[in-house]
């Protein structure tokens, strides 16, 4: 079984339009390497009744929920809080994470306030993923993997995360580019898709740009995958193109 | 009452990692200046049960839903039959859709083939939207607003629904910039949250960037923005810091 996976992005500053999302991507295509398939990526405000039903529903229906903002120390930072409830699992300032956050700021000469202590509030039973960059750890309840939203901090959980998590066969990909319209080859293309049924087709098409039409084809049988892409080559020849191979 | 949105952005290639999407954060500032705030954005592949059980559940929750992706002319273009399916409603090629697509085609000499009909796949009640980029229109029906996923053909779609959607109180937001850390003022930024429910005081560190620390106040009051912003600029000051407005 191919392991699948859900990305929930919690805050505000998403939805205001404010800030452009750029962790989405980041997670889908490592995970996609590890050959895990990501089925729904989702964001939701600082609301914890909004959180809760999210992490409630996607992690009964998929292998793992990865999950990015709110684990700050301010007031918007509920994602730990809302986790817990989630599982219903109590959470308070824990040993563990207080040290790691007192090491840290005692080199510096920082003071660990009641502020940046709430950054050690973790649900009793999780396990703490590491925070290279700025101490503050993620953590792991079930199979939910809780990570910072600032993409380096986040970039560095997944480090971590990877040794935590069972992947599958990973997914290749091939690229047909050409200088076709995609309404040219769409009928014929439907025909390959169907005869290879295992490899998932995408016909994406680039206006005023060169090519301007990349028929992506992505699939985990390497000999499938090479037969699909074979005829979608065709295909674009017999247009009267030469296909160029990404 | 404010306006509610959903966004539900549809196709493979956001969750492969293959393509950043760009259109959820593009409609969510288009939106907050309408007044309408976004309370979740979601991405599923293209598969039908994920389609039709998205809209079904955002389109219920919400006033508006906003989709985007597969309404084109190849086989992994099934936006227009699912959100049809969701509503129960007929679908079949329309005339007014065929004949905007036949005038836009015989106008470039280009044949209007089985698969570019597919475009002309609209359900029975819909409202259409006009595409000034590339003819194939998008729909309306209910509260579902179908756009497509080509960023410059959505943006354009979006100004024709600009004409059949309720705006709000338009959102208004006040940036106060400084080179503080988070954890510096987060507790002391909590009490002003408190003071000031209707407003949406976030914070936002930019690691290794100059200023450090935005914190950005939302709300559609402005007197009541004004003095939550006075008081998080005194905040800054407290600390020895002279506070940016941005």
């Amino acid at each position: 079984m191919t392991p699948t996976a859900a990305i929930l992005v919690i805050g505000n500053e998403i939805l205001s339009g404010a800030t452009q999302d750029a962790n989405t991507s980041y997670i889908c295509a490592h995970l996609n390497r590890r050959g895990i398939r990501v089925m729904e990526a989702r964001t939701v405000p600082d609301v914890p009744a909004a959180i809760i039903g999210a992490v409630n529903e996607l992690r009964a229906k998929f292998t793992y929920v990865f999950t990015t903002g709110g684990i700050g120390p301010t007031h918007d930072d509920i994602t730990a809080d809302c986790i817990a409830e989630a599982f219903g699992t109590p959470i308070d300032v824990r040993d563990d994470a207080r040290k790691i956050l007192q090491g840290y700021y005692d080199g510096r000469g920082v003071e660990l306030n009641e502020a940046r202590l709430r950054m050690a509030r973790i649900p009793d039973t999780a396990t703490l993923i590491d925070n290279p960059v700025s101490a503050a750890p993620g953590f792991c309840l079930g199979n939910v993997f809780v990570m910072a939203g600032v993409p380096k901090i986040m970039q560095s959980m997944l480090i971590h995360i990877d040794t935590m998590i069972e992947g599958g066969t990973p997914v290749i990909a091939r690229t047909v580019a050409c200088h076709l319209k995609e309404g040219d080859i769409a009928f014929e293309l439907g025909d390959v898709q169907k005869d290879f049924p295992e490899v998932d087709i995408g016909s994406y098409p680039r206006d005023g740009q060169t090519p301007s039409l990349f028929l992506i084809l992505r699939g985990t049988d390497e000999m499938q995958l090479h037969s699909a892409t074979e005829r979608v080559a065709a295909l674009v020849k017999a247009r009267g193109e030469e296909p160029q191979l990404l």
